[in-house]
């Protein structure tokens, strides 16, 4: 059973939506109207053993990640956060202070990036930590930016540097990243954004979700993609947990090459689907990789264990909205 | 380690909100507003074990329920549902079969009340089932009826009948209710009403929430409880899951018995808070008891295993928003 594909399935099934869903499940975050307003929402959890090792992981950090990958995908809209709501199931041996520190990890996060903690539940059970964290944003500069509007011709970029956000204890920039959410606001009052996501599977998964909604290609530059320190292109492509952003734009914008303290780097271009061929494909010299391989897709059935190091990244990325 | 207790001292850190959280965490649900409209959102999970046992309940009651617990929320605030998300943790060892069997009650539930499942997140541990649901709301026609408007000379209502909800195999009405929310709506239209809660912690402590919140005292007679078949006063008032409303109005409003199909009885006044005494008493002959001992509290520390049967109530119901 795969989380990616299970949340597909649930998903086709929602067809026949009501009116008042503008961006329906598939996108970062779903958009509802009403009142005459526009808001956005996204629901993402973390789970102890799959996203996170207690043993090597500071609870303000764990609180803090719960929040600021939610986050992302306000960016990835180039959207306003708004508030946000938990739901936290606690392991019974925990003490009143470490559920203490976990949320005030949570709320302070929250309202540092102005998207207020205004709901919460708690559960004490007989389970590993779980945190869920809910988002609500509002429209920024220029609607919602989505997944399916790249536009053949459109350049492709990224932000930042890609790979090895998850270290071999657990630890790393997947803890401690800042989401780009000025970044995206900023890019979204300067160009007209064609499609945008946040990259949390990986460069060649995430740019896969771009190119099957947008129904194109997608061709990167294995020699332009921009590298964590000790990653090489593939690795960078792979690793996932970036939170980063990735969005296309005509070719002629002229985009600067740093914008809110965030490294933009042009990597690649989109093309016109063809015939077979996978929707990313990745070039390496003369070589041609189809990308879309390259990112994670872990949680599978039959596997046993927990990976004794978490799973950088959540499969159902790509499903959530 | 008490649920309700960690819950009220997370907000408590809470109190300097942004400006735009009109209805703080405390309540059935909280309020935002933002480019010129109110959104109210509320967040609650089913843990297996506690909510429910996995051996005697349907997938698709189990799914029905995440999303009607929710529901309820927004009839307590006379509100209108707008959209839902769903984090699920599912167990290792489940087919994708069960999983699809237990989303689509979900995602049908949602559907039936107009609260789309508009995003969701799946992750496979090795955990217990797990659910958590958000959903948002949009203003109904008199504003969110908060559980802090209860004033002195009130009358208290309720409706439907109280107690036994859970039945010793874990079944019962509380897998199979009917959100009131027609009802809340429908009063809120006729009423001017003052305070409203939905009852899931048993009336006794509900009615308490909205004594403290409201700062009065309620003062309920025993031999006006509608009590379910084969339940006492006294476990028609402590059960809980019942998801029914509890409100208040005026003592001159002319409330019909029925409403929406379902019966309303008044069962109390609101009077001033004296001195110590508790803030909710119920008055059975010349016995005056403290009410807001009656309901339900578990999950505390300490307390070894699960129960065999689910708890009948969730303990943070009371601090959750």
């Amino acid at each position: 059973m795969r989380e990616f594909h299970l949340l597909s399935k649930v998903y086709e099934r929602s067809a026949a939506l009501d009116a008042r869903v503008i961006v329906p499940p598939g996108d970062d975050m779903a958009m509802v109207r009403f009142d005459g307003a526009d808001v956005l929402a996204a629901v993402d959890q973390i789970v102890q053993g799959r996203h996170f090792t207690l043993e090597s992981t500071p609870l303000a950090l764990i609180g803090r990640k719960a929040v600021t990958r939610n986050l992302s995908d306000i960016a990835a809209m180039a959207a306003r956060p708004l508030a946000s709501l938990a739901a936290v199931v606690l392991p019974r041996s925990w003490s009143e202070a470490q559920a203490l520190e976990l949320f005030e990890a949570m709320r302070t996060t929250a309202a540092r990036y102005e998207c207020p903690l205004v709901g919460g539940d708690i559960s004490i059970a007989d389970a590993p930590l779980m945190c869920s964290v809910t988002v609500l944003a509002r429209l920024g500069p220029r609607g919602p930016i989505l997944r399916s509007g790249a536009k053949v011709g459109d350049a492709v970029y990224v932000s930042g540097t890609l790979g090895g956000s998850v270290e071999p204890d657990g630890r790393g920039r997947h803890l401690t990243f800042e989401p780009r959410i000025d970044l995206a606001l900023a890019l979204a009052e300067r160009f007209d954004l064609h499609a945008m996501i946040d990259i949390s599977d990986g460069l060649g998964r995430d740019a896969g979700h771009i190119a099957q909604m947008s129904r194109v290609q997608i061709i990167l530059d294995a020699d332009r993609v921009p590298c964590s320190p000790a990653c090489n292109w593939r690795r960078a492509m792979s690793d996932g947990e970036d939170y980063e952003l990735c969005f296309t734009l005509a070719a002629d914008a002229r985009v600067p090459v740093e914008l809110c303290g965030a490294a933009i780097t042009r990597i690649g271009v989109v093309r016109e689907q063809r015939g077979n061929q996978p929707c990313v494909i990745v070039r390496e010299g003369r070589r041609e990789i189809d990308a879309t391989q390259l990112g994670w897709e872990h949680g599978g059935s039959g596997e046993g264990q927990p990976p004794s190091r978490p799973s950088p990244a959540e499969p159902g990325e790509g499903g959530r909205a």
